[in-house]
């Protein structure tokens, strides 16, 4: 019991009160209850695994966005998290595919260039037209960006490196944007 | 005290119950604060006015941002209410002049074109360069802003026309941008 609990209190958001919790919930549960959730976990871990292509998260390697023929081979997403893949999907508008660093720079948190998953984007530029740098308007997402940038270029100089747009959200009123937003958005204004 | 209350009435956000409690405030006052009080809104009506060049509320015609020396007379930004002028200095970043509409298009609202402040933009169209739309990007807003940018290229072809970015926030993460938000980022992505 006490193994238990000291397993899900490594949870995030698990401390020791809710980890008691979940261990007399197991305890009071049905024994195939309790296996499934012990064989969930199992075979997540046994499964799952880096897409070694893009970094996804995914059950077959390569992952099915990198293997797709009615995606854009050529076009690239570099996002910050496996999760910010459905954030991009639901805008059900891109046509491309991913690759997923698994983090962002932050010099405070002790991660530079070296703990991103990064070299293996390097190595498919030959088959890439354009990436785009979709990390998060955020100071570190920024400088992840900015540096990726900097080394693609260098990598290979033709190659076309955008970023998504920074500006007033859709549906809200210019009044509540914050002064970088707003400056952001008049300095993006695109020609209609 | 019937009638005070009436015309306290009128002003948005103030019910029967709030009117009464203002008016007693009144009966309740000074003299002077009384006297204060209406002839700040006396005076606010007898000085306060419109500029006849960009409608923005003034106490001179023409206000200080059109005879301003050290801004950009030929770059005008667009906004739905005066208030937006405040939204856009705060960036400390716009260098320009304003035109403001009073309203946004509203088809239900029963608002069409002749209901905005909008014939003196083209009258000054000859000493402008650019006219950046910055309306917010709502239904109305951007309704708003195709059709005067339609009605602007009728009017000065050579004319630059902007909008405004829509896209993610700055500071913020794309995992909580909605789809159309991060539909209108990725479309808006621009070239590092």
């Amino acid at each position: 019991m006490a193994r238990l609990i000291d397993e899900l209190r490594k949870l995030p958001g698990v401390g020791t009160r809710s980890a008691q919790r979940l261990a007399f919930h197991v305890l009071r549960a049905s024994a195939e209850d309790a296996e499934a959730l012990a064989s969930a976990i199992r075979e997540l871990k046994q499964h799952l695994r880096l897409c070694s292509i893009c970094n996804n998260i995914t059950d077959v390697d390569p992952c099915t966005y990198c293997t797709s023929a009615v995606r854009n081979q050529r076009l690239v997403c570099v996002v910050e998290e496996p999760t910010n893949i459905a954030a991009i999907e639901k805008t059900r508008s891109y046509t491309g595919v991913y690759h997923v660093l698994h983090g962002t720079l932050s010099p405070i948190g002790g991660v530079g260039p070296e703990q991103l998953r990064l070299a293996n984007l390097f190595t498919r530029l030959a088959e890439v037209d354009e990436v785009i740098l979709a990390t998060s308007p955020t100071t570190e997402g920024e400088a992840t960006a900015g540096y990726i940038a900097h080394e693609l270029h260098k990598s290979k100089p033709n190659l076309k490196v955008t970023r998504i747009a920074t500006g007033v959200p859709a549906g809200s009123d210019i009044e509540y944007a914050d002064e970088v937003t707003m400056s952001r958005a008049l300095e993006g204004r695109r020609e209609f």
